[in-house]
């Protein structure tokens, strides 16, 4: 068996070849599924490798693109180096990389932002075209050739049945403990043959720990000792834990009038640091037994799993700092009774966040008085990351939760508006807005009093004034009164920016 | 047994009043929950004798108000009176009434427009506050005491559930071949103690007849023998024809390509004349062995599953023309092997939208070339009816279709416009717009591909050029090309609208 001693497969031990070996498996024009979810488990040398060959192949003047579809937002070494070389043609579901984030608004790189629950159905049906490559990071091979997933799953398991080949990276630097923490789900299938998706508790397991792929596809194996991207963690800052307070005060009351178990019901927790300031918050709460039925774990998740405050997580992908990677080796003896990773279309399943119940919680960039959510586009046409899991989870969740702070850029924008510029999660589908001014409970809510709570509650005291003024000549002027509006003036504040670089009128 | 000969329980037999006396456990403040789901199955007596009395109450200067919450849509005799007498407080989930729009839009009635799959588990939850009365059209009582529902189930089983006191109308309209044509699920529960719904095939049966309510809840029994709203049939006209011919090419070629089986998978339909005329496209296509999984059976629907081009049906409701019930009568032998009615929460529930595939296909008022849909709002603010169930299906399906002719009034509005002016469907969630232009398969397609079809397949020619026009100097000048847009134009159409009465430019 080859150096790292993680491939315990003979036959496949021997497919062991070097980045470049293995990247020139990937043509001009191929569709590659890629591993990766938030920076965990994607290919760490490979991608780089076909970066390098297509800089080389654009230098001698001949074409060479690909399509890249992954689990989610991979790192630098991926989606950095594959975009910077103008290697994309088309990247779907989710990134958060900056060189490609201006490559997408650019209008150089094609994007499609769909919810991560639909990929590996979209796959499926056929309509994006045949999957040529799969380029899969795993933590180790099996004597059987079973793979041993890594940080993350996302959509490895469709990738691995689709593809016509296979690049694998066996990455020793991933945590020996991952063996056993993984339910892969082999259940899924087209309509009309789809089955009931017998899962009831979070922690419930309905699959197999390890991944399955036929040997003859297996086209390549590249051995890799590489770090995830693992950003740095935060503390939380004080409008964060302003935002965190609110939330679990709301709790508390909610369980204090029977409005849910004192356990609470299944977390989920969008990625970044005010996600990461509720979980520290809840930390230091009175809430015990809690679960999660997420997409991530970061570090303020990993806090509660150690402690014990939080019995069981179930998600996709871990998205840690190093200390977190530290903490997980040191106490994965007993986090791995308590973690699952999935497959990201079971993690976000529809019919499994319905049923569980979850509170979902997530970021945005905007929302409006009205409650509607913009979680991808800056001033309505350039996209920041993408909406990721968040419709996943808001629009089937119990109850969908939608954090910020009240305002960006040092105070220049309000993020709340009269009007928001892009819409990814509407009125219907939001039932809590916080910031660090407060928290709006829209739930059972008519349009109007949503308003009125929503500029008193979140918006920061200097855009106040200016909100309660459109609202009320809307209230005065518009020509209906169920979702007032003046549609001349709706979305000055952002045309306002985009002339004066601030939201405030001067 | 009273005159109607529909009550077979002594017990309830002598509960029997008549509607003043029914209308009198109502009082003001309450909060009532009404059977009715798109005009059919909703009390015809009881709430116009509570709207006398509302009248009667007010013009003695005293307030009475109520909340009512109902399945969907009803008739005249229930939304039309009461907010006539300006009797509705707040009103849940879906309107479609004339009289109730104006009160709303005017500011004077408070309107919660939800996903209808979401109104049973909101009631449960406990935020909306108590349910103090139920009113409910049933169809007949058993020996037993069980409740045989009528034309529509919609809420009907939670309200019963929910509701301190309950009435009932006992229509002796309604044909008694709906008994045994219901199936109502009674395993739905509140977060931790979800179980999976075991629903595989569209007409699998999980529940039973009839619906249950304890006797000493039952405050009054009113009967009746009054039609449901029965709207009359429209023949589709060219722009429904030309809509439905290009969804049936459609399927015949995702048919033809693999990516549907031949008997294409259960199809939701919309209310509406649109629907309608898609419904009688299959009814001449070569497609057979069809089923629905839907909210609503209309005419064209009931003409499927007499022919036996459609082999079975799952609903909420029936909403048929005159001649549609005479052909429900006529065949009702037939019909009660291909028919279930279930609860609003089944019919429209996710878990069971994704799983079984649906083929959803709603209407809308605009979408925008981006492929965001506003199926709610007429200008961003006046409310037209409501989302209904809508986002229950397109959010869940497996193919979702909007469709519309390409102008209204006349011409002096594209329903394809550059942003729309509310969103009830966003782009993550709309797969299909189809047009008499035209069919856009929105599908894998990034958004500045996604414009350039939708205006050249769906825009009306005569709007084709200045959305040509507003889409390259986006694309030349919008601060981001991922979705380009030039905000201080964006709602142009719109103000031009409002202030011209047409959104052509002069």
């Amino acid at each position: 068996m080859p150096g790292s001693g993680r491939i315990h497969h003979p036959g496949l031990a021997r497919r062991v070849v070097d980045a470049d070996a293995a990247a020139a498996h990937i043509r001009h024009g191929d569709t590659v599924g890629m591993s990766g979810f938030t920076g965990a488990g994607y290919p760490k040398v490979v991608p780089q490798a076909l970066a390098r060959r297509i800089s080389d192949t654009h230098a001698a003047g001949h074409p060479f693109r690909v399509n890249v579809w992954t689990g989610a937002s991979t790192a630098p070494e991926l989606d950095g180096a594959l975009a910077a070389a103008d290697g994309v043609e088309l990247r779907l579901p989710y990134q958060s990389d900056p060189v490609s984030r201006e490559k997408i608004n650019a209008g150089l790189m094609e994007y499609i932002d769909v919810h991560l629950s639909h990929v590996a159905q979209m796959a499926w049906m056929g309509f994006l075209g045949p999957l040529d490559v799969a380029v899969i990071e795993v933590s180790g091979i099996t004597a059987d050739g079973d793979l041993i997933p890594s940080s993350s799953i996302g959509n490895n398991k469709t990738w691995l049945d689709q593809a016509d080949r296979v690049v694998l990276e066996v990455n020793s630097w991933q945590s020996a403990a991952l063996d056993g923490m993984h339910d892969v789900y082999y259940g899924t299938a087209l309509p009309p043959d789809r089955k009931p998706i017998q899962l009831t508790r979070p922690h419930d397991r309905i699959g197999v720990p390890y991944l399955r792929c036929p040997e003859e596809k297996i086209v390549a194996i590249v051995e890799t000792d590489a770090p995830d991207r693992n950003s740095p963690f935060k503390a939380p800052d004080a409008d964060s834990q302003a935002i965190a307070g609110h939330i679990v005060e709301f709790l508390e009351q909610e369980v204090s009038r029977g409005r849910l178990p004192r356990p609470l019901l299944p977390l989920q927790s969008g990625v970044g640091n005010v996600a990461n300031a509720v979980l520290a918050g809840l930390a230091n709460s009175s809430f015990e037994g809690l679960t999660a039925y997420t997409e991530v774990i970061q570090d303020g998740m990993l806090e509660l799993l150690c402690s014990g405050r939080m019995v069981s997580a179930s998600a996709t992908a871990f998205s840690l700092s190093p200390e977190g990677t530290a903490r997980f080796d040191a106490e994965a003896a007993v986090l791995r009774e308590r973690i699952l990773l999935r497959p990201q279309e079971i993690s976000n399943h529809p019919e499994i966040v319905r049923r569980l119940g979850v509170l979902a919680m997530n970021g945005l960039i905007e929302a409006d008085i009205y409650g509607n959510v913009n979680s991808t586009h800056v001033m309505g046409s350039r996209i920041q990351n993408g909406i990721g899991g968040s419709g996943d989870f808001a629009r089937n969740a119990y109850t969908s939760f939608f954090l910020t702070p009240s305002t960006a850029k040092g105070g220049a924008i309000s993020t709340i508006v009269p009007m928001v510029s892009h819409v990814d999660h509407t009125e219907h589908d939001v039932s809590v807005i916080v910031t660090e001014q407060g928290l709006a409970d829209l739930r059972g809510l008519a349009p109007r009093k949503r308003a009125e709570l929503v500029i008193e509650r979140c918006a920061h005291p200097d855009y106040r004034p200016a909100l309660r003024d459109y609202y009320q000549r809307a209230l005065r002027d518009s020509p209906g009164r169920h979702t007032p509006h003046l549609l001349a003036e709706a979305l000055s504040w952002h045309t306002r920016y985009l002339a004066d670089g601030t939201m405030r009128s001067q």
